[in-house]
């Protein structure tokens, strides 16, 4: 008996998001040799994921193209040849294979088990943006406990778990919000000085962290957000733009460079998975599993949707005024 | 017999550089234990020189100040306890010691005898602008003969020595300037290619190169143009800012640092001598003394005014339409 499925694809790029996707049914294959048909149990809307739809990532899928780069399934048949994999294992889906659907086939070898009775909708954000938050605090700056580190945009998915993974490595964090109601739940986070942003931003954060130097910032907003960002680090430290925001380009003034030693870089979770080592790749997934399926990091939860409610999926998370993740969640 | 001297010195800061300094007659003190009073034969006006007058350098000495920061003098005499000087020795001035003048007394111990019969007007500008140059070639990438570097303002101090250099180490440069006129100048230097700066600059520098990929940019303008000098490095590839011509913020897209690797930093040479050995800060000043006794290092002489003319001196050093240095000249 054929299974009725539905996708959200894209056949072209436009500026509304929203309105290049729709939801499609389709008849999901059988398995071929060495794959397995998935249940699609939740995937995320990342900001990259919307930048996809409107063509302003760094890497474009061919189209048509289903939406959605990472999510949690669960097995539901096997193919010939598949014997670590069996019918109700639930897996974390490849990086990049089109989540936002009912039903996806995968090569069975790409699809990693996970515990049983684990959050799914907690791991099904594991890949891209808990790496993210990791991989900035550790590959740019030699931080040790104690020390402090700045972001903006820490209500984001990524700010929620770089507050929290900053917390656990006894690091201390100065958060940026845009609007002081985004506040509270960054506190909730764990977040040491939660300040809205501003031009006094660099002495008021100064006097939050009496002077101590912060030598790590984290931008995901781009525009004149960067050069209050820059103006709060010590002399010698690093900025890293990882978001687009604003929409703007990065502004700082010549004089951090020159006379406070900037650097100014920028991290890309798709570059490190070309470069980094599979044992590098392992232990960073292994370590994020791990504090996700504990409990011990996770994420808010703004709304989820099904796969035929993707245009107001789209738009709620394309929506600035909102303190959680959006998530489609086509199996409930 | 009191030797009648002239000092260009300021009192306050203020936005018009040639407003703020003034021409003193003042009688040099004889030199003490350990000193040497010196007849200034030739001393550079840097952008960096002009920034202190404005106040918008990193440091600013104390007022009143006598401006300048770096020269070349005749050693007229000594006081007690010098021995390795004796009077007619041309020496290099000490950095930041004031050389707007045609007279000072200086710490024996910091003047370097130079060469007799060399070039007193191109060993005045051996500290800052030359030393700019290679250490920006050396410090941030790790080049091979063949490389291609590009610089905007390559009709500048640094720019003109960053030229020369780059061929004597076997480098390619592509040189952006902002008219036409300045570009047989660099051209004369040795640039390998020579574009006018403008909005498809990326494709027409991809063009020259033939696609080479260029791993290091030297930007002294910041504003749109640091963005139009990263658009053209490669990926992973390395923006050094030094200057500060536009008066205008580094604008750079988000773009260029998440998705091309881009990094963005900047250069001071004050920083540099806070941190380099002797021994690396004498290799570089005698490579550059001997490149430039040689002749084979050079840069060219726009005009020479005495100090009494210094607020004309500093008018002309502020214009971008020159083609070369300002010096201040009191002993011709």
């Amino acid at each position: 008996m054929a299974i009725q499925g539905i996708k959200a694809q894209y056949e072209h790029r436009g500026p509304v998001p929203q309105d290049v996707i729709q939801a499609l049914a389709f008849e999901p294959p059988a398995p071929g040799s060495g794959q397995a048909l998935v249940a699609v149990l939740a995937a995320p809307i990342n900001p990259s994921d919307v930048l996809m739809l409107t063509g302003g990532y760094g890497i474009l899928p061919p189209l048509p193209a289903v939406g959605g780069s990472e999510g949690v399934g669960r097995v539901i048949s096997v193919g010939e040849g598949v014997s670590h994999l069996a019918a109700g294992q639930t897996v974390l889906l490849p990086a990049g294979s089109g989540t936002w659907a009912s039903h996806l086939v995968a090569d069975a070898k790409r699809l990693v088990p996970l515990p049983a009775g684990a959050d799914a909708q907690q791991l099904s954000m594991l890949t891209v943006n808990p790496a993210t938050a990791s991989l900035m605090l550790s590959e740019f700056v030699a931080l040790q406990p104690g020390d402090w580190v700045i972001q903006n945009v820490a209500n984001s998915g990524v700010g929620g778990y770089l507050t929290q993974l900053a917390r656990l490595r006894g690091l201390r964090t100065v958060n940026i919000v845009r609007r002081e109601s985004a506040a509270a739940v960054v506190k909730a986070d764990g977040g040491d000085v939660v300040l809205v942003d501003g031009d006094d931003l660099a002495r008021r954060v100064k006097d939050a962290v009496s002077g101590a130097p912060i030598r790590l910032g984290l931008d995901a907003v781009g525009g004149k957000a960067t050069n209050r960002l820059a103006m709060c680090v010590a002399e010698g430290g690093t900025v890293i733009n990882y978001g687009l925001m604003s929409g703007e380009p990065c502004v700082v003034s010549p004089q951090s460079f020159v006379f406070n030693d900037l650097t100014l870089r920028g991290f890309w979770l798709a570059k490190w998975f070309r470069t980094a080592s599979r044992e590098a790749q392992m232990a960073l997934y292994g370590e994020l599993t791990k504090l996700i399926a504990t409990g011990q990091l996770k994420v808010r939860i703004h709304a989820t949707y099904p796969v035929e409610q993707i245009k107001e999926a789209i738009a709620a998370a394309a929506s600035g005024e909102r303190d959680g993740k959006i998530l489609v969640v086509p199996h409930p």
